[in-house]
């Protein structure tokens, strides 16, 4: 258990580097390769950690690397699922699987038949407060969970050439708050109605999407969840949740940069949430990475499982088509 | 103008005596009449008052009573406005108007004919808290509102009996925050989703109502609007909202009764909220008489008419029928 | 016990008329006679209430008034217990009994002869917040007190010719805090210090008083108590304190208007504390007066005696010496 | 400036520990070499950072060794730094840099003589809250400062055996504080007065030291300083302070580890502090060896420098002569 996992990493960008700095950290990780078509990302991502850039197939080629990271574009999750599978590497790949239902379940079905383990990248399940939260519930602190209301608001919205592809707000947005019903409520839906528009952003119903959506879930147990998102919050990253039990209720709030409170001869105020996903899920991307690598070492399972992956995806298809046919869905996801 | 308004009031229970002890409070109110077919009831109020237990004949035949204040049961709301306003007195009437929207109709009408001032008790309007919100959200401070989120919550069911004969979840409990929808949106809903459910309280769905609800309205201007309700709150009345606009985020928070804060070996705790609504609205029971009868006074209009409480009942309504058929209502309210 | 208590009300302006407003509602007493210097003043609150403007002679020689309520200037205040007392009238009285503290003692002598009871106006004893902490203190919930921080800081400071005759910001403002030490820390000091200035207040400095204040002072059972005073603070009227126990800490905060919450894009923000303290001890101008006039009809002792007001006035006397001297003073109060 | 500064750390017990990780994240420095009087904790710190276990005269003879960091015991600040400052090394050492005054004052002397930087740990300075008040306040955002209240309290004493040999409670825990005075006042004091006892805590008394203190600080210009600690507070580390400015106030909070909020039957409850300084501190101590690195890199002044040291030593010094006189006592530090 002393050795070293090798790592290739897919993905140079953003969200590449935000795991290589993680990947570094780990006691028991070496990055050797880093894979990007934007060749001088590669370079410099690679120079910093000591890797080496190549490309996917000499990447998956070498027996000394036991697992994969990627964070490339969404459409080339799917190929690396599949080919790291085949190559038996361990697989850890950002949400989405893809935004084809079909294509995203043989990608599982790939990974089942492979034997290998497969993590998606759902970092929010992670994060200290969130997870704390789990925790609490899990220990009956609230009783039985009845309701859950989600707040999920971005700070402003993606470039409109990006909106085009995102697969639409429920696939590119919601999926995490999907993702947070399913571990929350620990149910699935039997039924889903998604409604929204594009109040002052003409630039996304132009784009064929929505900006703000509301989604209401119900599980079999007939717990109840209500999801609010909006592509635009003129005060910063929004990232709340509720959960009402029968013996109280537990809330999950937004992090401040710090703790300062000035008192004016206006109002008391305090710092908005930090600014986006990048540094509210600071810690939380570092805790999943630990725990991908952790998990290989100790030959545990991993907590979000390509399984999560495609349940998430499923019930955005769902509240799509919702949405799109303004009637509640029944499901049994 | 220094002449006292003469006033009867009908009914001597909880919500009775508090309409009584703000009517003493106002400089140019005289209540003359109780009415209640509890005789010892309004035995005890009008004499704290220096008032005098009559009929409801009577009460009305007095040329001296310019108002009714009715805070009766529900199934007698509509006979005392009709005959109300057909003695041509001013009407304050606690919602609902009546469960049957058509009868309502009618109280509505026959107001209208007769030319009375028709006041429906919305007290949550004049909370100052709420109230401070909506003069704000209208002063421009967060631009255009395009979301809200709505939790009411009431600390415990009532009897089941009470449950029985209420109207349904939708008609007793949110049509208070469909009044509330309205007023802060400012618009009318064009559609409408409810559904629910009785976690862990089956004796509300032996009643044949839910205890849980989860309402989305959407206006025609594409505002969107989630309520949340629930029978049970372990931890007290639960009454918040938020506006998300264009340009910030209101939110209108409970109220504590102190402001005590204890930093303990296991947390930092704060006062649960008010206990219930006599407590929470206290301050909003006293500025709604207040309200009404300045306006009575000062010949200018009330603030919440029986349209509103029509309005808010047809959405009521609405819901009920979403919530039993299982989709969404497209609706012209 | 169910006759009226006649009352005569000494002081006509802005803390008579609350009180007069406070006796209104208590179902026990009668205001019958209005006393002030200021004749328009008194006829006015009389008339509000149906009572009578007369003389000092005249209202003390009525037999049918039992209780003297003297919220005139403080000048006053010796002069009308010494001869309300002589007139075996139950007292209520504004703090301070009076400026020098051999003249308080001699009102405190000859209210214990003629065996009256005499309340002073120590409200903040009164108010919600901190009395809940008290009960909560003295019910055991953070074990022994070790240390209390008292805040206490006026919105903005009066006009100089009323710094000139206040007696100095210790007996003037600091009275109330010197008050809130004995209760909550339950002992005597042992000594005092106070030190202080007038950061860009020089028109307090003409004055020759001082605008910001800090008094640290210490009981006989070693636990330390640290005041700080300012004449202004730009936000509002700031009232807090903490104690820390040997097994926790108990906050009493400011009160806040409303419960609204704004998120911009630059802070998220509550209201600022009530203005003054007129708005901030609202409910316990109103308690207090409950208060003493309920411990008159049940023949039970006030809470806060003419003794108490005597040892305030002397911790203020002591805290002026402390800091004219620029020495910690010993002291057996 | 793109070859690494070589570092011998001195000291490999928790704070040695801490300053190792940080170090190992500065991409300009490189552990070369780790000496303690333990060997054992040596080795396992020197392997883990590939690093060099070494004596005291070996490291400072390498000169590839251009800065030291000394986390060993107070009673080796001393000898360390004048043995560093002679060899021309540059020096970060923690707090105190003595105990004894003429001693700290002869080290600074050395310092100064052979033109080395030397950086002391205050670092409170580099907390994130609290670097963003000051920043808000040089700003001008409050005004000027006017009151500073300290509030600095241990969730627990340490061992009877440390606090005999402490220095006392002064110069063991308030020199924080006091560093913190000068840096918010920026300025220095004219008075300062300071008590304390041990409520509850014989064993400290025992010890020859007080457990709880309350000083009293004023400036040249006016402002004044309340500072509060204690050795216990149940709830955790307490680590806060206010500013009160002539145009508003700011307040620096405590840090929490979750944002999780519980609202059960009994109160609304969120996290307690962080539980003790390694902690609360984290981000501090890895942005001040940041900080050292890089001014060393870039040849700029570092923020906390030797002399800050020697001037919050000598409050610590006048502090306890204060407590132990009993008296208020001019200075002019």
């Amino acid at each position: 258990m002393t050795e070293h996992i090798g790592v290739a990493l897919f993905g140079a960008g953003r969200i590449g580097k935000i795991h290589a700095g993680n990947l570094a950290r780990h006691p028991h990780t070496q990055l050797r390769y880093v894979v990007d078509v934007h060749r001088p990302a590669a370079e410099a991502l690679a120079a910093e950690h000591g890797a080496i850039v190549v490309g996917i197939d000499e990447a998956l080629a070498d027996p000394g690397v036991a697992a994969v990271v990627i964070g490339s574009s969404t459409d080339t999750h799917a190929d690396l699922i599949l080919r790291a599978a085949a190559a038996g590497k361990a697989i850890f790949c950002e949400k989405p699987v893809d935004l084809d239902v079909t294509r995203a379940r043989a990608c599982a079905e790939a990974v089942r038949q492979a034997g290998v383990t497969c993590m998606i990248g759902f970092q929010r399940r992670f994060d200290p407060t969130f997870a704390a939260l789990k925790q609490r519930l899990d220990a009956g602190e609230i009783g039985t969970p009845e309701v859950l209301i989600v707040t999920s608001r971005d700070p402003g919205p993606p470039a409109a050439a990006y909106i085009a592809h995102s697969g639409g707000v429920f696939k590119d947005m919601l999926i995490h708050d999907f993702d947070i019903f399913r571990w929350i409520l620990g149910g699935e839906a039997v039924s889903v109605h998604a409604t929204g528009g594009c109040p002052n952003m003409p630039e996304v119903a132009a784009a064929g999407d929505i900006s703000h959506a509301a989604v209401t879930l119900r599980t079999r147990d007939g717990a109840l969840c209500q999801i609010n998102t909006s592509r635009r919050a003129a005060y910063g990253y929004d990232q709340r949740f509720e959960v009402l039990g029968s013996k109280g209720l537990l809330q999950a709030g937004n992090v401040r940069p710090t703790e300062v409170v000035a008192w004016s001869g206006d109002a008391i105020s305090s710092d908005k949430p930090e600014a986006f996903f990048l540094e509210r899920y600071c810690a939380a991307y570092s805790l999943e990475i630990e725990h991908f690598f952790d998990a290989l070492v100790n030959g545990t399972p991993v907590r979000t499982t390509i399984e999560d992956g495609i349940k998430a995806l499923e019930l955005a298809e769902v509240a799509t088509r919702s949405w799109r046919e303004g009637k509640a869905m029944e499901c049994a996801i």
